[in-house]
């Protein structure tokens, strides 16, 4: 295992900047997320993380597969965009070389992180939203395996649900990847999201070579008001890391660790001390 | 199955007023919380709820165990204060005929509801407080036995997984059960805690006769900033109801079904109002 920088944690950089970062600091991989590829331009983005012979540990991030739960034309619509998209994200995982492009699958359709519930346009078949998911998989791990791409699904804490992801614990997300190779189908462990899990060591011991990503980060107490930004540095919250690590690598899992931090403080620290503040945690707190 | 009231829903009114509340408004149950009953005196409570021929349907709470996870003295002396106070809760419940006594279990030692994590005095041992609860139960379950009482073990959502309850699914809170039996043991189905559950079907059908209580409430989207509120009236967020209450009918619960708010808007309309809206909605959203 070999520690990587998911570049959201240093979201101040652009992906010149944090390649360049990785490559000071000694990392040799990095987490890329879609957007930022997108600024530096994709030829451009796999010129340079080639030429700093950094890997990618993971494209984030595909998804948000299941608005096609919404009722008709509307339904249809958005159903057949969220697949184009992903399309273009497979393809944009196969030039950078990404050992996985990061599914989060979408909540519930219509409705919108922050924002209240609307009054119509949105559903609470949370059972319908799930089998949108697994349809929408049936479509685009085929095309991921045409390309080489493993497709990663990340289950999100339950807190999410509502607005980000419909897959809640580790052992829905494996059971959604069964159906495939798994070269085209995987799953995420992200401490955030699955630290309370009381099935986790099982299902991470289950998930063996199904597990195509490990993301480390704190999980705060308490939660800022905008939940999403409760990830923490690691040994900044609640999580006993560990044994969570030695599962992981008890169940056969060789490829990089990503810290993966979504936090107001981080974002507004020199990324370079963000970087070495990492490092060391890495050490102190995730391995130890 | 019948409406009960959960008095913390109308939390303005003294148990007085609740009893006087349930009784106008037709109701044939209420869920009783021990400040309310120490306000107004066991002896009291007791004379008041037969004298309006109300079932207690829970009496909410007992647990907070996992203190007992803190290391030396101090956590001894934590676990012997729990269960002392855990066995006056009982004695309490068996007074007041309650259908069963609930059991909040705590989260993790030192971490306290709302506060920063403190520099020292807690831990991180999830698994750790997960045994200090299945020690104490073995304590608790023949006391309340031998009472009459049954415990009722609820799992609560994983967001309150630091800090109220380390017990965080239906699965687990069943198989924390099942040494014991069933008159003295059992579990609640709180809709807010898991909606989200991607076993809830299954753990429910398999929890069968040990479901010991059924509470409903919506959970709001987004959150409010105190995580504790975020839950709402039935059909002002994101649960969809009518397939829960059918699982937990099917698997042959014929209890009452408690409305259990917690919500600063709902505390501070008039209760009168609060239960009206609650007896409606509960025809038109949760048996719908």
């Amino acid at each position: 295992m070999s520690l990587s920088l998911n570049q959201w944690t240093t979201r101040q950089w652009s992906l010149p900047e944090a390649v360049d970062g990785c490559a000071r600091h000694g990392l040799e991989a990095i987490g890329l997320w879609r957007e930022k590829v997108a600024e530096s331009g994709l030829a451009q983005s796999v010129k340079l993380v080639r030429a700093a012979g950094l890997r990618v540990s993971s494209l984030c991030r595909g998804g948000f597969l299941t608005a096609g739960g919404l009722p008709g034309e509307e339904g249809r619509t958005a159903f057949a965009r969220a697949l184009e998209d992903n399309r273009r994200a497979i393809d944009e995982a196969a030039e950078l070389s990404a050992a996985c492009l990061v599914l989060v699958v979408g909540g519930l359709p219509g409705v919108k992180p922050g924002e209240p519930l609307p009054a119509a346009g949105f559903t609470r078949d949370l059972a319908g939203a799930r089998e949108r998911v697994a349809e929408a998989l049936a479509e685009l791990a085929p095309y991921a395996g045409e390309r080489g791409v493993k497709l990663a699904l990340e289950p999100l804490h339950p807190i999410y649900c509502p607005d980000r992801a419909v897959l809640s614990t580790l052992g829905q997300a494996l059971e959604l990847s069964l159906p495939y190779p798994e070269e085209q189908v995987g799953v995420i462990v992200d401490t955030f999201h699955v630290w309370w899990d009381p099935r986790l060591f099982e299902d991470v011991a289950r998930a063996g070579s199904r597990i195509a990503g490990y993301q480390v980060c704190d999980y705060l107490h308490p939660l800022p008001e905008d939940v999403l930004l409760g990830r923490g540095m690691m040994g900044d919250g609640v999580i006993d890391f560990p044994p969570i690590t030695a599962a992981v690598r008890a169940a056969g899992y060789t490829g990089d660790v990503e810290v993966e931090i979504f936090n107001a403080d981080v974002w507004a620290a020199d990324p370079d001390e963000v970087v070495a503040t990492m490092k060391a945690r890495y050490e102190q707190v995730v391995l130890a």
